[in-house]
């Protein structure tokens, strides 16, 4: 799936068969079925499933085939059954108590997004180095310190860890991470973090997103000025 | 480039000849540069950027040829020479006015992100439609009223529109933002909006990464349950 190099999942522990492209584009067709769901469409060909979720109609029945999904000819995929299965895949069924490392400002944003709860992802913890900031309350949840992280994590059987730290921190953070037992990262810091075999870590760094639209920019203003 | 499916850029008017998925690994090659300027490294083989950037070294070469980079046999590429050569191609030569619109805790996180401001992306603007946040001031720029933005938009130039609103304003903030001139939009709803060709569109969902992780996650938690 890293074909853009714009995240760089470390999924050594995916499963052989199915390709993180495919696990990449789950979440894209969760979000169109329930589109569809919520205006009652109980039917959905491949066709319109590409249309929406912007792929093409092969890819679509070729993902959702891993997933012993084929839909009737002519007829296509019942939407409920198929947004049972992929939130199934998607481990959607069961909550997921995540800790969030670093209350900066983003640290705070993603602690207070509600797009988290909403979709089984549970704030359990807030953990930061500061001292000032440790004992006061975030979103109805209370900060502690990074030195209790293991705890922590084994009380609140916390598999997600959210890193919102600088970059300079990062990587000490998810050591710390894995130490507790934290197999899943998502990383925030503008650094690449190495962790061992068997722990996936994603990473989003938000002036990627702007770079790769200055490209866009650049060359477009280029092509003003010659013209 | 959009193999994952997780951003969604619509770059119709990307240049022809460059691949998307090459556009996306600049800014990684580039990181990677930076940090190897930093340790003053003067050359760099294509095989320790592939390494350094999680890629391989074939892809390494053929995204440099796009720009006229081939390296010398046994050297590589002179480091500070790639870099200037990547800058410019992603237009980080020039400054890049943005604006912010949607001002509640994901928006103001981006606002006071220094990462922004470090790589050549302005905050010159800051807007919402909250009467109460207008004229109250974040990260030293004072909040605007949405109405305004045509007119923020031609005074500064603005040619990048970041949208932090909840997902059922991100297609009027979208049209709004089409309207006054920008062309590149950076999207942090969790909703896809549709713009008229020639506009680029990124869109970052976060919760889609953590619903890639939870896949892993679960799939893990079967194995276990499973041994």
């Amino acid at each position: 799936m890293n074909e853009a190099g714009t995240l760089d999942p470390v999924t050594r522990s995916a499963p052989r068969s199915i390709p993180e492209a495919t696990v990449a584009r789950l979440p894209i067709y969760l979000r169109c079925l329930q589109d569809l769901a919520a205006d009652n469409d109980v039917t959905v060909s491949s066709e319109r499933l590409a249309e929406l979720a912007g792929v093409n109609a092969a890819k679509v029945r070729k993902d959702l085939s891993y997933f012993g999904s084929y839909g009737t000819r002519g007829v296509g995929y019942e939407v409920e059954y198929l947004l049972f299965q992929i939130r199934r895949e998607l481990g959607l069924t069961r909550d997921w108590p995540c800790v969030i490392v670093g209350l900066g400002n983003l640290g705070q944003a993603l602690a207070n997004y509600g797009g988290f709860t909403d979709r089984g992802f549970v704030i359990a913890a807030l953990v930061d180095a500061d001292e000032e900031k440790v004992g006061t309350e975030l979103a109805g949840v209370r900060i502690r310190h990074i030195d209790q992280l293991g705890k922590i994590v084994a009380k609140d059987d916390i598999s997600i860890g959210v890193i919102a730290t600088p970059a300079a921190a990062a990587q000490e953070v998810a050591d710390k991470m894995v130490a507790a037992g934290i197999s899943s990262i998502l990383n925030f810091a503008p650094t690449v973090i190495s962790v061992p075999d068997g722990i996936s870590v994603r990473k989003v760094d938000l002036a990627v997103e702007l770079q790769i639209l200055s490209f866009y920019q650049e060359h477009r203003a280029r092509l003003d000025e010659a013209g």
